[in-house]
C-alpha cells in the first residue's frame, strides 16, 4: 500500500486516514435535493420553490439528530429521519404527505441518495487515495452513502460514520469510535469538513483537522462557515488544493 | 447508477448486492500468512513449517469465534482474537511467546491484513461492480479488510461484516443485518462463497447463493468444499465466470 505517512509540522502526528464530513462537505445537498423535489413539487400541486423546500428539510436534521443523541429515541438511521422530515416539511407547506402515494415520497426521501459531488471532489480524492485511507464519516447511514457514492463515483476505502459508531456527530463517539474500528489513535485521522462546529468537535476528540469552505453550500446569501474560525491544521480551498497541502 | 437488477430465474427475485465471504472465498490465507510466518519463524529460530504454522493458526479460528458466538464473551474483532491465537499456536510449536518482541508478533498477526486475491477476483470484481454493489461479508473486522483491500486493490463499494453487524458468520445476524444496513431485503442479496456451510446458513437468512469453490485454499490435500454440496443459485469456477453467469 502507498500509504507513506504525513506529518503535520504543528503536531508531527503521521495522518494515516482523511474522514470527510459528506453533506455540504463532499456533496452539494441543497442544489441536489431542489432538482428532484421541482418535478415532485409540481406533479403534486404544492406551491413552494424547490431551492427553499430543500432549505426547510434540512432544517429539520439537526433536531431529529437531537432526540437520539439526548436518548430522547434509540439510534435511528437517517434515512428514517430524513422521510418523518419529509412528512413534516409537506405539512408545513400545507399539503397532507397522507394524500401523496408512499412510492412517490420514499423515492423523493431517496434525493438524498443522489447528491452530485462539488467539482473538485472526485480529481482530490484520486490524488489522495493512494496516500491515504479515505472514508466518509457521516452522520449518513450506509445504504445511503453507499448508494451515494456508486452513482457519483466516490472511491472511499470504507463507508464508516453514524450507523457504524451509532452516534451522530457532534458526539464524541462518533469520531472516536470511527477511529477504533479502522485501529488508529485519533491523532492519526484527519476530519475534513466544511463546517468549523464538526471540526471544533473533531479536534476535541483527538483528531487532526482540514476546513474546505463550502460558500455555496446554503445558497448565493450563505453566512456562515465562510471562513476557517480557530486555527486548523489545515484549510484548503478545494480537495485538489487539499491533495496538495497534505503532500499527495 | 448502472446497476440493472439481475433475476434469478429460480426465485426471480433481483439481485441488488454481492456480498462475499474473504477468506478463501477472495484471498488466499494460506499462502499469505506461511508467506510472512516464514522469516518470522526463521528469525525467531522456531522450527515449524510455515504451511503447517497458518494451518494451525487457522484451526483455532473457528473455535475462538464460537466463544463470542455463544456468548462466553462479548463481541471481539477478529485482530484480537488472531493475536490470542497466535500465542497459543506459538505455545503449541513449543515457543514461548512471552520471550517474543510485542512488535514481531504485531507485525505477524497483520499477515492476515496482506493476503493476496486469487487471480480471478480483480477482473471478476471490476465486471461485477458496475452491476452490483460489492462488498466483503466477512468475519474480519473493518480495519483488516480496508487494509486488505488498498492493499490489494479489492474494489469494494462497502466494507460489511461482523464487526458492523456485531455477528459471526454462520450466525442469522451476520447475514440479515447486512442486508438491513443495505436496505436491501436478504433476498435481494447473494452470498458468495467457497464454503457451503456459509451458503447454507446464507440461505436459511433469506439470501441468494453463489459457490466458486477454491480447491487450493487448504493447499495441495484439499478434501472438504470441492463440490457444491446443495443445489445453490449459481456455481461458478471463478469470479470471472461468475460475472458471465451474472450477466455482468
Amino acid at each position: 500500500m502507498n500509504q507513506s505517512p504525513v506529518s503535520l509540522s504543528r503536531s508531527r502526528t503521521l495522518i494515516r486516514a482523511l474522514l470527510f464530513d459528506t453533506f455540504g462537505t463532499v456533496v452539494d445537498w441543497r442544489s441536489g435535493v431542489a432538482r428532484d423535489a421541482a418535478p415532485f413539487l409540481t406533479r403534486h400541486g404544492i406551491a413552494a420553490d424547490p431551492h427553499e423546500f430543500a432549505d426547510a428539510w434540512r432544517a429539520r436534521y439537526q433536531p431529529a439528530m437531537e432526540e437520539v443523541r439526548s436518548g430522547a429515541r434509540p439510534f435511528t438511521r437517517l434515512d428514517q429521519l430524513h422521510r418523518e422530515n419529509l412528512d413534516a416539511v409537506l405539512r408545513d407547506f400545507g399539503t397532507d404527505p397522507g394524500r401523496l402515494p408512499g412510492d412517490s415520497l420514499d423515492d423523493l426521501n431517496r434525493a438524498w441518495h443522489r447528491l452530485d459531488p462539488w467539482p473538485d471532489c472526485l480529481p482530490g480524492l484520486a490524488r489522495l487515495r493512494p496516500r491515504f485511507i479515505i472514508a466518509p464519516l457521516s452522520n449518513g447511514n450506509v445504504a445511503l452513502l453507499v448508494n451515494m457514492a456508486k452513482r457519483a463515483g466516490l472511491p472511499w476505502d470504507a463507508i464508516l460514520g453514524a450507523e457504524v459508531s451509532r452516534a451522530y456527530k457532534p458526539q464524541r463517539e462518533a469520531y472516536t469510535r470511527t477511529a477504533d474500528v479502522l485501529e488508529l489513535a485519533p491523532a492519526e485521522c484527519m476530519m475534513v469538513a466544511a463546517h468549523n462546529s464538526d471540526l471544533e468537535a473533531a479536534r476535541k476528540a483527538g483528531l487532526a483537522t482540514a476546513f474546505v469552505p463550502r460558500p455555496l453550500e446554503h445558497g448565493p446569501n450563505q453566512a456562515s462557515d465562510l471562513v476557517a474560525e480557530e486555527g486548523w491544521d489545515v484549510v484548503a480551498p478545494d480537495f485538489t488544493q487539499l491533495a496538495e497541502r497534505l503532500g499527495a
